[in-house]
């Protein structure tokens, strides 16, 4: 059987959204489809490695656009119920009552799995961020090399 | 003609979000194409049969998200504009004066239309709902079930 | 090579996701892929023409809804950190200083491309929105006539 490809394009940086997203992508390279997960606008937040974050070449509202923006997979809010984060809390404990993996733990495990995570070249450059501030093995493309990818695979979501 | 294949994620809790997936799996259904609808996370809410709540079993946490979250399709929120239900109620009446029907309407439209509507297990884990409080004829399936559907759809949604 | 065929519909009325569809939309017309997009519901209102509104056909809760929305491109919020106007304002500054161009510049080079724009005839008559309150060149299409599209297009979007 042809090998099968799925293609995400993450522009929400949303907890709910983005582990959507993760799960969709780590049961996909479970079964050994072909997953290309594109980062764009708020997408990006999730590969911004907290411990690598530089702000001293940055202009003003890069500098308070990266301070007001969550870093990181864990830090991101909910698309709704968030209630200043109480509502994040209540799921994150029912998820640890089934002993459901975090958000950080899908981001790693596709990771290992041979998801290929992609940054938006446009949306990197109009928010301030360095290649240098994201996880490691990210590649930034521009938006062509992601449509010919999207263009060819078997289903794509736009999240 | 082959017979062509839409494939619905409905991971959203809004009404109007609803609506728009439910009318394109009406009108899809209605010219022959199979329609599969598979709700996840806040797309789980319209599914939940506000006749058969069931909270003796859950847990606190459940027991709260489960009274937290609206329960079928009438009582979901706007995405936008909802303005504390008044903005829903402008809509609704916009939508009777063209007698367009409502979104149970829809719902009840696809079923009869034969659309197939699956949940997804590992949600329904995490925010604790059961099967028997759901609306008859739902398959409760994995991730791994919905993606073999997905992959080998003619389109897909993320909604 | 075939031509490719890439079909988004606009279901949103947010700043940022209607800048992400029209990025994808004037990238992928300039890789000479077919590219139509549907706008429904809140996707409408980047297609009001602001210099044609007409509330005298109106009755009372199409003149409320006419009023209170956004009407064209550059009115828009964004999705997340609007912040009153502030947020945006912000990311219009970091566009400006990358010499990036605004939502109404990407619209106008789509439809320069030939990207082909597509308005929801049902929205438009629950929302009370006439025909010619549009841009020109929009057609008014129903659901099944977008289906056809969608259903033989290489990828679909729903934004």
């Amino acid at each position: 059987m042809e090998k099968k490809h799925l293609n995400i394009l993450l522009f929400s940086g949303d907890y709910d959204k983005c582990l959507a997203a993760f799960i969709l992508a780590n049961g996909a390279a479970g079964m050994g489809v072909t997953v290309t997960i594109f980062c764009a606008f708020w997408g990006l937040l999730i590969l911004r490695d907290p411990n690598k974050m530089d702000n001293d070449t940055k202009d003003l509202f890069e500098k308070m656009f990266s301070s007001f923006t969550p870093a990181g997979a864990e830090q991101l809010p909910l698309s709704k119920m968030n209630l200043a984060g109480v509502g994040k809390t209540m799921l994150l404990n029912m998820m640890d009552d089934k002993q459901t993996p975090h958000l950080q733990d899908f981001l790693e495990g596709a990771q290992k799995k041979g998801v290929k995570f992609c940054a938006c070249k446009l949306s990197m450059e109009i928010m301030g961020f360095k290649a240098e501030e994201l996880l490691s093995g990210i590649e930034v493309v521009d938006v062509n090399n992601y449509l010919q990818d999207a263009l060819q695979a078997n289903a794509q979501f736009f999240i």
